[in-house]
């Protein structure tokens, strides 16, 4: 497998080492990225893309990365090892031959919890106990600070302390307020939280669009996303090889991987929604809970009497599963199989601790149906699975909508704390008009970064070719470094307690002509590079005391500068500013000339 | 001029055709862009792109654009037209030879208000006259709409009427709550409203990029911004051959051209700061005027004793004009002579009706810097400055920041109204987080869009090049697309009462597969297409009923289509809600198959 490596993106972000913080409690090594700065100390900052941008490292996708978590499982006592399901043909849409991606060579045995225990962090947060995830997620959310920085934001109700402790952790994940999603069989994850009390989190995703794709270009997918600051990864992937494929991801994945496994529930139906049953779709959550995966997407919140207030809507039903669900539905004139094996669900779930993410199924998809009925109504009832998965120690997240404009979105976030308990939230954008195709990760952009302030959770990315055709390389990249901005956005207005450190050390830098720093320091260090080397190609300039935008005359900040250092000559600011001050008149006596 | 034609962009937006409405009072042709539909009614949207959008139009730049003001000027009465300012050397420069641009052919002699009259559309509005240009904007606001739309968004105090008629444009300029920026001499103009109770404007900034640009190169920069939607467009050009550039560009534009001519003034004296003067200010105003510059960027509001105030800031000043003026304040000592001659500006400007955006000169340049002392000290002075324009008939706007996190922006504006009596407020951006160079179209549109929605009335793009270097075609076009995106997503939050007709057309052209009405409706239709055309380029597939993202099995809107039909042929949508319907049982018996 060695020839496909130079696929995978590797290597240091620029400007950046890897460090490892070590636990108080557990032997954990917990993963930052360390920006070197030219006349500062370095700033240490969150870092999701794992081991692939550690040049100590060893990449080999057909080897999957290093266990980390194994060691962590086995002290937990109640998991055993088993035999597990034969993966039959239909797991990989029958994929023969030439076309059948080869499966994953390093397998071994799934875990699961002994009889019916559940091994779920809601279930240790509960008892008491402080699990190596957790201390992990505390030491990774501090981002190295000892101390808080500025903050004066407005946390709308959430309460983010100056630093995360591993027992702020286990009470909030107790409380159903955050969620580790981690699957005991994905033994190569670095955990992460999401919580309102926490860092806001990205998820990107991503899925297989041809017939052909490779395990390599699918793993590099997931890699590229992480790269640039993807928290967790959808695998979306429809079609063949399904399983196959999903194995090359999470094995390969340091983040949190999700699905929705009635995607994969439909292929083995052949695409028709009608032929679908529990016994399949009950067959597919274990077969991708063996996998690894993280958080299901669950559409149980759409209920058959709901689907007729979807009908004089612009849009109809624009989620997938949702659509699915309601045809499903209508067709037998039943009540969703979802909905009524829900509490089934949470016992395979909490074996694995497979994460909930309650989908929802009837989102707005566009800004006339915002708000609706069919939307808050399915809202309601993801409320209601929350109380059941929690009784069942299951950990929970909900999704969110969709398209809404500006003045519906706060409604959005209040209702679902409402409704669903302090459950975290999980939104797609909102997009907040629909009026530009191709530009849709910029108007989902905008409603993220305020549900994110209102307290949303993660932030699904959307990228340019939402609603028009599948992402590209690019494109990814766009919608995550846009979501990225917006999370951060969302931040600092929430007044986490280290989000400013990032903006005032790239404005030092701005300030005082540090062009490398200003573009190692941004989320997107090449792009800003290769965007000023357009106008001012030169070395020398990277160095110089003005930028390209409007020369040396009009600097506004070298001009700034020699205001500073001419008070400074004279008699120093403050004086100055007593100096000069006056009470009001509008033409005050020009002072005399020294 | 003929073979110069060719470098400037015309032609039809995709499948728009331009239509003019006219006037009842007034002989007036008020230019709008009607998008064809294939299965509904045209949809008619406001159009900033003037002539150049239409095939009738023949387009010389040579030549100019046709003086569509001109029979509306002579008929005020108080106009005369006199010899005007002799260009000089220094206008220019001190370009010669072939380093000077050729003056604009087609010169005529400049307009001003006889004696010290006002004949500014404020001095009118205040007297109780609807100018054409009142009713132009009024014509235009409407949209080819003849009743209210669907509204229910959330003002902050705005009061949009239903429908914009003459009057209400005159009530509210002569309020000072709305500006139409439309110098006597800028005959060619297409005038547009700029005010919190009207539709949310956008402004480009465009300005020579080299020694060498060429007239067509300018000229052509404003075209493209205006076919995209920039409202108004800022010439920000320095160095040499600046007037007559300015000519070349002011003589073409049908939209508001605006300036800051302290860059010019700088210019006069070598760039040196320190030797500016009075009296080379002054003479640059009236050049300016001579030319039809419809608003000018004034920093008087940067006082010497609020100076020291941005010493400890992180990124000091960085408005460039505010720079300028605080260095020389510090230099000779003195109160800036634009803040002690202010009220000879509003001579000169009532004269003319050229508009005051009052510049703010010490506007955050980071995160750490917004809503500082010196911020608000310098808004209160625009405040002042404000009711002494107002009491020389002079329109005013008053400009905005720059760096804000979102916390923090609803004060901007809050402030803004109280301090400054409601004048419109311009503001650029503002960027929510610094730390994303290279996607700060992005940063700032979140803002933008909410400080639009707040009650902002004009936005000022930002590029992705923005503190990088200087924006491409591309780029330009990226930004402004951005801003109008952002610009709608205010209105619709507002509440404005035509805004949501857009997004229901294309989302109904969306949920109905009409491929090319969803890129014809959308705000840059060939991006659109062309994002499409990547993944699914077959003529085929436009007509297809399910996209390239998830294909026909997976396609939730094909789905739905199903839905409804089914359960229109069943019994009806609503005869089945009641049927399915229930009260809170978490597990209801399924309903009995038919």
């Amino acid at each position: 497998m060695k020839d496909t490596i130079p696929t995978i993106t590797t290597g240091a972000i620029s400007a950046s080492g890897k460090v490892y913080a070590t636990g108080d409690i557990h032997e954990i090594r917990v993963p930052m990225r360390e920006i070197a700065i030219s006349n500062e100390a370095p700033l240490t900052v969150y870092d999701s893309s794992g081991p692939y941008t550690d040049p100590a490292a060893t990449i080999d996708i057909a080897e999957g990365l290093v266990e980390v978590r194994g060691g962590w499982l086995q002290s937990r006592g109640v998991i055993e090892e088993y035999e597990g399901r034969t993966v039959t043909d239909a797991d990989n849409g029958f994929a023969t031959g030439a076309r059948l991606t080869p499966a994953f060579p390093n397998q071994r045995r799934p875990l699961r919890a002994v009889g019916d225990r559940a091994v779920t962090q809601l279930a240790y947060a509960r008892a008491g106990i402080i699990t190596p995830e957790m201390e992990f997620v505390a030491i990774r959310e501090n981002e190295g600070r000892s101390t808080a920085g500025a903050r004066d934001g407005e946390a709308f109700g959430a309460e983010l302390p100056d630093l995360v402790t591993p027992e702020f952790v286990r009470a909030e994940i107790a409380a159903g307020r955050a969620i580790i999603p981690a699957n005991i069989n994905h033994r190569e994850l670095e955990p992460m939280i999401i919580g309102r009390n926490f860092k806001v989190k990205i998820n990107a995703n991503i899925g297989n669009s041809a017939v052909t794709s490779s395990m390599e270009e699918e793993v590099e997918k997931m890699v590229w996303a992480i790269r640039w600051g993807a928290d967790t990864v959808m695998d979306l992937s429809t079609g063949r090889n399904i399983h196959n494929i999903r194995d090359w991801i999470i094995r390969n994945a340091p983040v949190p991987i999700g699905t929705v496994p009635l995607y994969q529930a439909l292929e083995k139906v052949g695409g028709v929604a009608e032929d679908l049953t529990w016994e399949i779709f009950r067959d597919t959550l274990i077969e991708q809970a063996e996998q690894g995966v993280d958080y299901f997407t669950i559409h149980a919140g759409v209920r058959l009497h709901m689907i007729p207030m979807t009908a004089k809507r612009v849009t109809g039903i624009v989620s997938r599963g949702g659509s699915i669900m309601a045809k499903w539905c209508l067709h037998h004139h039943r009540e969703s199989f979802l909905y009524e094996h829900f509490d089934e669900i949470c016992d395979i779930c909490r074996r694995y601790d497979v994460s909930f993410s309650l989908g929802d199924g009837l989102r707005p998809g566009s800004i006339a149906d915002a708000n609706d009925e069919a939307q808050f109504a399915e809202l309601r009832t993801l409320g209601e699975l929350t109380k059941i998965a929690w009784a069942k120690d299951c950990q929970v997240m909900i999704e969110g909508p969709g398209h809404v404009p500006m003045h519906k979105i706060k409604a959005n976030m209040e209702e679902q704390i409402k409704h669903c308990h302090e459950a975290p939230f999980y939104t797609l954008g909102p997009l907040t008009t629909d009026i530009a195709p191709g530009y849709d990760h910029i108007t989902s952009a905008i409603g993220a970064a305020m549900i994110g302030w209102f307290g949303t959770a993660m932030l699904c990315y959307v990228t340019p070719k939402e609603h028009l055709g599948l992402p590209d390389r690019d494109d990814v990249k766009t919608g995550v470094i846009t979501y990225k901005l917006a999370a951060h956005a969302a931040d600092l207005a929430k007044g986490h307690p280290g989000a400013q450190r990032r903006d005032d050390a790239l404005s030092r830098a701005r300030f005082e002509f540090r062009w490398e720093d200003q573009f190692n320091l941004g989320l997107d260090p090449d792009t800003a590079r290769e965007m000023h080397d357009e106008t001012m190609p030169a070395e020398a300039h990277k160095v110089a005391h003005f930028c390209s935008m409007c020369g040396p005359k009009f600097c506004s900040m070298r001009i700034s500068h020699d205001i500073r250092a001419e008070a400074e000559k004279q008699q120093g600011m403050a004086a100055m500013a007593e100096k000069f001050r006056e009470t009001g008149a509008l033409y005050v006596p020009a002072a005399p000339a020294e």
